[in-house]
């Protein structure tokens, strides 16, 4: 259940004319009947299954919102939503994925005509590249403090028992990926995407390793150095507030977490030319990152308001990463459900700040959180993103000696 | 050390003449310099390194070899192997990967040529499937039976455990795949290409599920259902003479274990198909095949005289087979150096058998049968080669509410 709108609209109460009641039953046909309550600006009502009473009521406070909705559903929904012309009573994820459910049956020429119209946006040449990450992740630490655990990991946890808190998944995602690349002391890292540092941290401080750590955001870097001094971890791990792309350190291991969904694919080939430069013949490479089952756009609004320049690979379009180096996979591990999960844990916490968010920022801004943390849950419940850790080696059984034969080392904790 | 050769060839004592020495020099240059004595038809030795020595000797009993050699340098190797026109004195397995080593030099344009040369050859309607197929499996259960293992299991074994026997890893193959599919009492399972029977008939009896079973080989067939019977599992495993484009059968699990190398890229979208047809809402499926770590041909000898129409997909090549259909790839695991152990376990049961084969065929075809089983092992070890357990299950955190949420479950025994 989300909080009722605190944003005022203009009210239209003139009834539904004969046309848009056209299409929104259209609307509601083309999404096989949801069980959904449209409550109109008019104050009228229409049950998309009629007989089946449903606890989600869609508001539409504005008149204009039906036309945008069927020219681009998901720009128009989140922007309605963010503007409060569009309110949802009842659970907002639950309403998220039935609309998701309803998209998947879409025609396939709808989602060319979407892919078309957006391919523009995955350039990503490097100044754009550092533009695009501070909108997102400049927002200040304080912001993510209010509702990311303590050690700031803003990717997908590994809630790998039963009953994890957030804080230990996270720690238990930091160990399942330092144990998938076999650290050994005194090895050196290379990590591409740092975010707060905690991954790095984590390496230098259990594994006694030697980390060098790139990230664009300055916000980001100047918490991590002061991390790594309040840690003591100064001397084993440098943090360098630049782009990946510059890395030439030799390394035994190769890290990026939840970086490549900013990548693009324009540059899967740089990235693989980067590690190539950078890996040990025996060294181990790990990419962590948001995947799509099959290639397909992502959410359009998530692309303007919250992720400009993002793109989410389907795995057959993030191999050439890796195969025009010979760079050979030797595991990949879905986590799909652990990111719902984390998403989860964020979105309650972040409710919980809410009103401190409000009056930091605005009620857009919540509302804006809301409705991105929301779909994402929804999208890693019931749609098309999952998240991928992809291991990989140089390519030969002499490169991957330091692997066991078996992943049972993985689990030999648990 | 491989045995001396048996099969007699003319012998032309002409010396080197001044182009054919020029191409040798070429040669030995364009490999790097192998620590290789080449010995010449005439009796003249050639050092492929000078001043290294080495227990490597190629004997080149054939002028003609040399032009062939270079115009197609593995298909030639292999057939003048076969013909006893070339002998390798000393490790046969250490040899190619030296040859592999160095064909990993080739420029970018020859693999380029080579590919364009043989791509008609991957056209596999059913008919030539059948037949491709009856060439490799249906050589006659006697004959595998002298160096496969007891079960029949002409697949990568997981030597799951150091020390394991090719028996033990065989079986220990069969319990990964079944607790990979997460196999419960009661589910159906369809199993496309199915060999001698064996993973079908671990299934029934261990994991009391029902399993159809499909393979066009006689051969096999015949003997599966021998085997069902002896087990007193006709019951639970029905073995289906016929291509597994016929499935229709409704399953809990899917699974196909070096089958895919059969399929050709062709037909990938065709068997996603069918896996689509088949697979309930929560099924798992996999695939167990051997990959390229990046798309290339495979060895025209190999596909000549060894598995006609077969082609070996990196694992961006083989996605078609899940992507278009929305299949979710839950895990991945590169089992190499596995195929690796198998191969050296067969070969070494080869030639305690070959005296046998001999009789029975004879000795070009026991040569034919060492080169394939070497350069399979110099293969794994050194080359291009790999092998994928691919585990997917429909898209989306409920159809696979059936995995548990880490891969802990796999490895609990171990």
């Amino acid at each position: 259940m989300s909080p009722a709108p605190r944003v005022s609209t203009e009210r239209d109460t003139r009834p539904l004319g004969r046309f848009e009641r056209f299409l929104l039953n259209r609307a509601i046909d083309a999404m096989g009947h949801p069980p959904f309550s449209f409550v109109l600006w008019s104050g009228e009502t229409l049950e998309g299954a009629p007989g089946r009473p449903s606890r989600l009521r869609l508001h539409l406070r504005d008149r204009r919102l039906l036309r945008e909705v069927l020219r681009s559903r998901d720009l128009a929904f989140g922007e309605a939503y963010v503007d409060g012309r569009l309110e949802v009573e009842g659970d907002l994820v639950q309403a998220i994925e039935l609309a998701f459910a309803a998209a998947n049956r879409a025609p396939r020429w709808a989602r060319a005509v979407s892919r078309l119209l957006t391919w523009h946006s995955h350039l990503n040449p490097r100044s754009r590249a550092r533009r695009n990450v501070h909108h997102h992740y400049d927002l200040g630490n304080d912001f993510y403090r209010l509702w990311l655990d303590e050690r700031m990991v803003y990717t997908c946890a590994y809630f790998e028992q039963p009953g994890m808190s957030l804080e230990e998944a996270q720690v238990a995602k930091l160990e399942h990926v330092c144990r998938k690349l076999r650290l050994r002391p005194g090895e050196r890292v290379v990590e591409a995407g740092c975010g707060w540092g905690a991954l790095a941290l984590h390496a230098a401080e259990h594994y006694d390793v030697r980390v060098r750590a790139y990230n664009v955001s300055s916000e980001q870097i100047r918490f991590a150095r002061e991390e790594a001094r309040r840690r003591g971890l100064e001397n084993r791990v440098e943090f360098v507030e630049d782009d990946y792309r510059k890395a030439r350190d030799a390394c035994d291991a190769f890290v990026s977490v939840g970086m490549l969904e900013h990548v693009g694919p324009a540059h899967y080939r740089s990235l693989g030319k980067v590690v190539d430069r950078c890996l040990a013949p025996d060294g181990r490479g790990l990419l962590h990152f948001i995947g799509h089952v099959y290639p397909i756009q992502m959410s359009p609004w998530l692309n303007r308001y919250i992720f400009p320049g993002a793109y989410i690979p389907a795995l057959s379009e993030m191999l050439p990463v890796l195969e025009p180096r010979h760079f050979e996979v030797q595991d990949v591990e879905n986590l799909r459900r652990h990111y719902a999960r984390t998403l989860e844990h964020w979105l309650e916490r972040f409710e919980k700040s809410s009103e401190q968010v409000a009056r930091r920022y605005d009620e857009r801004f919540v509302r804006m959180w809301r409705i991105y943390l929301s779909s994402s849950i929804a999208s890693f419940h019931e749609g098309t993103s999952t998240l991928y850790q992809v291991l990989f080696t140089r390519s030969g059984s002499r490169a991957q000696h330091r692997l066991p034969m078996s992943r049972a080392d993985l689990h030999a904790g648990s």
